[in-house]
């Protein structure tokens, strides 16, 4: 953006509060029409391969509403055939099918892909990291997107954020959380770096797959579990069988996800598609926030008050040892990896700017 | 959304942890292609008029985008000539140029409207209301945007939320607030609800143009005004001139841009133009509030640390105080007009559901 003296500002605001008249400027934005239309009527018939079982409430719905979007944006020029998880390949291979171009789109979370290139999970969510809100202004305004699409153009992707959760859940626990100690020897499951940070505290993480989950907390398999938020926990019954609802999700704060498409395959498409794309996908990410957070307060008031589920917020001590364990967790990870380091540092830079601006407006006015 | 019960959630949470194979499904989602790839090839010249400056930095420019990502979606189909307020029509004749089709598309704010429409203003921004993401989840998801539609259809226009300031200062003062009793004979530039809120509370509220407002505040015209944030302030060079910068903007905790559409003139889009439209509108609601978080948490840091600015927060009781004028204020307005009544209590009972569940999740992580 240009520079803008004060003085050319304010007689810029002056003219717009000058009522006065219609002043007419002809020399106002006209829009560069360089290939004013002419549309191809070739078709494209896509598959975007997602991590998500089919039409999984609201990550898996918004998959399928991306394609259905692009659809009708392109008139049926642009036909996108959406698989869940294990449809057309396995949910955690979709990074690889959309980099071979088995598939040309996949829609799914990039720490899932944290095994092949650690740095990835930072552009998801980091513990006591951002919320939604200033991850969206570091990944759009902030460098992280360019870091980002330079990560995974190594791998033939362009990565586009694509939906975000908002702000997740502590978890359940069946035992108590009264003090730092009170990890050691929990058997939960948490992915991610989270369950490094967990780990690292002294509890057995335990992978256990979505469909296990239940059962697992059921019989004492694992102590607790953190799945997502209110609205998803609560379909998957564990306020049923569970003691304590902990609060607040440190281990996620937000998390982002992802809409990647196979570089060769989005290079062949003509500019009005790849721009449909790139703007479809911004759409989802504030559609899905907003989805996110209607559900899950409606759900929260549900089991608080009516099902008088447990809630509890973790202690201070707790707390503040946790965020302590996650710095040398994010340290040990830019210590081993230089992407990781250009990434966190950019994150970290990036939240060391925000948070106070974030704290005089949002959390005084809370 | 259907209903989802717990056995068949975990069943299919439980496919997609089941990379044993790659199970294909032959009936998953295709989407719906009623129209193949037929593209009418008819161009659409169109005028946005928008209540900003022409290029007015972040709003202005975000009006300019839109008609570029318009532009480039359709393929130069449809072509939108950006007029800045007083170019084409004043700034505040945008919503009646648009509902009488002198132009096809609008940018501007609802609050503008609030001599014709009172309801209105609660759509842009409620003093001591929802933040952005909030008031995101009630426009999309809890009935919000519904009312708004059903308002402006009257008027022969379709609105969409179509960016968003996030949180606001709480103003420049040469004269430091220490009690609620320090408002008495203010003279101050605030506009809308906040402004109502601010007279109760003793104040002259002064009608002065953006382009005088630092000449008034030099010269003791006002003692206090409001503008935007820490970014469009700078700009703006209060700073140079007022003693103190007061945060929380409790008057506008966050603002909701529109755009607006001439009911007739959508009407004779085809489908895909349409959808283009609205998604383009969504992507600018999640891509303007990131560049304002992005740019006031930076200005904010400048003003704090390099330039010394005073930054002040309203004591406890000066806000506990506004707070019950606001109320005061709010009912005043459901009191006078049956559809802010039905606008506002909307918004209030979406607040209050929403509320506990940002307090556990965001304040706490906070």
């Amino acid at each position: 953006m240009k520079k803008i003296i004060r003085r050319d500002f304010i007689k810029a605001a002056a003219l717009t509060t000058a009522a006065a008249g219609a002043w007419v400027f002809p020399s106002c934005t006209n829009p560069k029409n360089e290939s004013p239309a002419v549309v191809s009527s070739k078709t494209y018939e896509w598959k975007m391969v997602t991590t998500w079982p089919p039409h999984f409430p609201i990550l898996g719905e918004y998959a399928d509403r991306l394609a259905e979007w692009i659809n009708k944006m392109s008139s049926g020029r642009m036909q996108i055939q959406v698989y869940g998880g294990g449809e057309l390949v396995p949910a955690l291979e979709v990074f690889d099918a959309v980099s071979q171009g088995v598939a040309e789109m996949g829609h799914g979370a990039a720490y899932y892909w944290a095994g092949k290139i650690p740095a990835a999970q930072i552009f998801t969510s980091v513990p006591f990291g951002m919320n939604a809100q200033q991850t969206n202004a570091w990944l759009y305004d902030g460098g992280g997107l360019d870091l980002w699409r330079d990560l995974y153009s190594r791998f033939n992707l362009i990565p586009f954020p694509c939906g975000n959760t908002g702000g997740q859940m502590g978890g359940w626990f069946n035992k108590e959380i009264n003090s730092f100690s009170d990890f050691r020897g929990l058997k939960i499951r948490m992915p991610g770096l989270g369950g490094k940070v967990i780990s690292a505290a002294g509890a057995s993480t335990i992978l256990s797959p979505g469909g296990e989950l239940y059962t697992n907390l059921e019989r004492g398999v694992i102590d607790a579990l953190e799945w997502v938020g209110p609205y998803h926990d609560h379909l998957m019954g564990f306020h049923k069988i569970a003691k304590y609802y902990y609060y607040p999700g440190w281990q996620e704060p937000s998390a982002v996800l992802e809409l990647i498409v196979n570089k060769n395959a989005f290079n062949s498409l003509p500019a009005d598609l790849q721009e449909i794309i790139k703007v479809a996908a911004h759409s989802v990410n504030v559609m899905m926030l907003s989805e996110f957070e209607a559900k899950n307060s409606e759900y929260y008031l549900l089991m608080k008050n009516k099902e008088k589920v447990q809630f509890k917020k973790f202690p201070d001590e707790v707390f503040d040892r946790l965020m302590k364990t996650t710095t040398d967790v994010l340290n040990q990870l830019a210590a081993s990896d230089a992407a990781s380091k250009l990434v966190y540092d950019s994150y970290k830079n990036f939240k060391t700017r925000i948070a106070p601006w974030t704290d005089i407006i949002e959390s005084n006015y809370m």
